[in-house]
């Protein structure tokens, strides 16, 4: 196997609803039933968890949540698309004050991540980029967010900042929308501390590769977080892992192992109509599947077929594995 | 100009959200409010309306509403989606229960449209479809679909059943799902007051041309109800019209025209962001605007046009008349 | 096994090029060394042959070259793309003299396709359809394709006329771009051998379900004809069968064999840089292998798993039968 | 007007063909008469030529022939695409040959541009990239580029490299395939003469806002040449500019007029059916129309709502300019 960790988030426990549903397919568990739940789903040892929802109890009141259910906090995401005040934007905000109130409460979830002994946060803005032509200023939205994410990175450099790309929704156009996107906006904080989280479902709906893009971040040494979930490419629907994809899933898992990542594989999903549970476990035991026919394929055997021009035998070998 | 009539929703007025926002960008106004509001945007003479959720104090209320107003009602619109029993489909649901309460709701919301004045129903099955293969049966869906539509069909063969086509959203694959495919599944009811709703964004994320669109379905006589908005292609953005698409519009309206369409244009955007009746306020500007340069045009010049094999000097044509 | 049989297409051996190498990847072979090199990709019996271009030396020579290679003539496609003078349409054209010719090569299509044994021939109408607005009458293009589709059907009541859609490429839009448009046109000439070929690449560039689509195009007795690759969805890229997608292939094996589908299985790649008899054999042993699978499943355990609501167990049996 | 300067491609009056009709819709002039009627559409001061193709004659005969025609040479692209010697890739090619091949065509591409006093050379990687998964080895091919880019770069120090950008096509997956991502390598080589070509219907096709990628290629400094043309999204139709895209393209304009831009506008079109003058000519005057639409609304209206959250008053100012 891979050894790799495995995590979920709270939210696969919360109230998942879409806009035509706003009250829920299905309706949330308090933090503590959820934190139970995901530590009853086999081979999961971390939670990643939402601030500030999750901590309205007290950060101390998660930890020993946490400590009862034996879960380690992998990383703690600060909400940035979760209230009104953020519709045109966190860090990249005309406003000065919402851009302050965005990297205040970034600070908050940096202190409670550490609290916890997570090694970092996930920033996922959301909210940042535009809809209409002529929204924004492009350059401006560009420098606002970098200034923000710098003074966050420097509020803990201690703790990784993690910067989570996605093309596209809840805005028509992402701000930090590509791999390489976010990679240049990282590169331009100047500091050591601040890095990419890939959620592959949001790398193949920007018809990135997404071994590739794990490539090329670790290349950088910008891979700091994973996400794991599938899809139909185009947008993010949050599947199941393994429900769409096969072959470049086992091109994902031997680039993490290339890359020497370790870190969480944090699982993904957004349970619309399907049981959480069942949700998250599939998904793992599909990643888990997909390490252990990388074992036995071989990592040298990859090796060697990229060094020559033939991808077809190595395709042949993956099907003999799978299908016989 | 085109003659037209211009409806909008009493959705542009509810609490519009998102999965990440379930609890609104904007918390939505009651019926009276939202009527009345839409009475207001200059133009609109229709409303659109959703049952059940809009007739909460009984359609004799909405009546008055709707008299005090001065608004027509164009359509009442079955909602399908707003409930998790819907999660795995309306009339094409496994479960014989569901089904039939779907039908039982459906003819409500005709005899609802009906005695409001109204000359038909929209029917949008967004729950109908599937995610993950291995889902559904699709033989048995379209069948059971199908039945559904004729028994909804015969309540009221004085009422136009529009059903309503869109790829994709909520569910990542929808049954009814292009207008080809929604003529088809009509056809095969063999009602003559069963028809299709082309929501122009729905086709335009559908990889369709609009304009061919809307000919085919008049050709076959199934053009029932128009849904205007615009988008970036590829996804539902349900923005202005007229925001990103300009030529496609003007290729629209000549289709209307040609088609002799005598319904509802009705406007249906999601404001997510921007005041409600400025983005439907200025859909309804761009299409007179579109109407007028339509008539500067002059559709026998269109028509001589698309005689012959050569689109660039109408192109052109359509360019001296927008730029100078 | 499925009991299918293979077929491919003489143009893997073709002058395979793209529009920045027009003089081809690779240079073409003739006729008989192609079909000789078809014969000896393991599990072929089948070959899909191209009329005219491979009928130059008149119909018996590829008789006899057949009956050497030991071959069937799995079909015959009629070329409405490798001229110039279908730029703007074959069957849709608005000059009636370049409609006429479309019909007569299609008509000489089907009594060469019988001269070989074959039941049916391909009709792919690329250059149909559109690029710009307002380049064509829409409806118009759709009579005159319907009835040129209905002459030719008529030239040869004994044979399949096998129509094969594609939602885009040559042509921005294609006429025929949907398995339920294709349906539609087909229905429409009240003609009972006139059906559709499913070309698995093209629905999933039409963002279709492949296995949706076998089910209701078989429902509807319009399942003549497949052709197998594989792509990344969005476009046409003919790749390797198996290289990006496999749940998916496991659910199309599934409704080809539920259909009783008795046809040929043509396997339609374009090797623009690999090796083709790799290709296509790779594809036919992946093929097989997920034939395989569908048995080791069980096609009753599939069906008793889409009785129910959970698409996730069968999923998971999936998943253990090919990753342990 | 934006007082910019126009050219065309010399590839617009050559073969113009598809995969499925190799042999071309039209066949090529040569490069004297290629020329000439470029210098015959009006508006056009400026050609973009081929290396070598365009060069057999030798560049002193290229020369002649510019001067006789009054053209200046806005840019000389290397191709890097026509040759099936590229089919696996050039400055990222496994074979140190192949880049070695490579890097010496595009250092005399710029001794070539330079004797004709262009100020740059496009280089534009088609077959940089891959198909299959597991078919190249990501990291590498990123070293191998940045190095070739770098030696070709400090052949000419004096003379700009311009790197074109493209998500797909011919491979199903570009190496250099958005703006960023070109932004990221062209940094990687520390050379300042290194930057990016934009081509706006790559930037559709990448899910780009044009204007964003201007402005921000424009803040990096690496805003180094312009390719314009219009598609439907999601494929480079390479079409009439306007043909599809209006406001989009009014907002790219305020983005090149604020960049300060001071390049060239080159028409990248593929006039695959349509008349290449004509479709030249009309893309160049739709983008005079759209300048001259810039200066009627006038600069500071835009940037004084961008200072806002208001992005409907703008698009009304806009519908108003265009529609009356």
């Amino acid at each position: 196997m891979g050894g790799f960790r495995y995590a979920t988030g709270t939210w696969v426990y919360g109230t998942v609803g879409d806009r035509y549903l706003l009250g829920g397919y299905r309706q949330g568990l308090d933090i503590v039933e959820s934190v139970k739940r995901i530590s009853e789903i086999e081979g999961i040892s971390g939670v990643e968890m939402i601030y500030p929802a999750d901590f309205a109890a007290g950060v101390e009141n998660v930890g020993e949540i946490l400590a009862i259910s034996g879960l380690d906090c992998c990383s703690v995401g600060v909400d940035l698309t979760g209230d009104p005040a953020w519709k045109y934007g966190s860090y990249s905000s005309r406003d000065p004050g919402t851009r302050s109130r965005a990297v205040r409460l970034t600070k908050e979830t940096l202190d409670a991540a550490a609290s916890l002994g997570a090694d970092g946060i996930n920033v996922w803005p959301g909210e940042d980029g535009h809809d209409y032509p002529f929204q924004v200023d492009y350059r401006r939205s560009w420098e606002w967010f970098r200034e923000c994410l710098t003074e966050v990175a420097d509020h803990r450099p201690d703790m990784k900042v993690c910067l989570e790309y996605k093309p596209r929704e809840p805005r028509a156009r992402s701000l930090v929308s590509t791999a390489c996107k976010a990679a240049l906006i990282c590169g331009e904080t100047w500091r050591g501390n601040v890095g990419v989280t890939i959620d592959v479902g949001h790398a193949l709906q920007a018809g990135e590769s997404m071994a590739e893009s794990v490539d090329l971040l670790a290349r950088a040494g910008l891979l700091y977080h994973v996400h794991l979930n599938d899809n139909y490419r185009g947008w993010d629907d949050d599947m199941v892992v393994g429900s769409v994809h096969t072959v470049e899933f086992l091109e994902l898992a031997h680039a993490l192992i290339k890359a020497g990542y370790e870190g969480w594989l944090s699982i993904d999903v957004y349970p619309y109509r399907e049981d959480p549970a069942a949700v998250v476990g599939e998904s793992l035991k599909f990643m888990e599947g997909i390490f252990s026919l990388h074992d036995r394929i071989g990592a040298e055997t990859i090796e060697a077929s990229l060094e020559g021009e033939d991808p077809l035998s190595l395709l042949a070998r993956v099907r003999e594995a799978m299908l016989g």
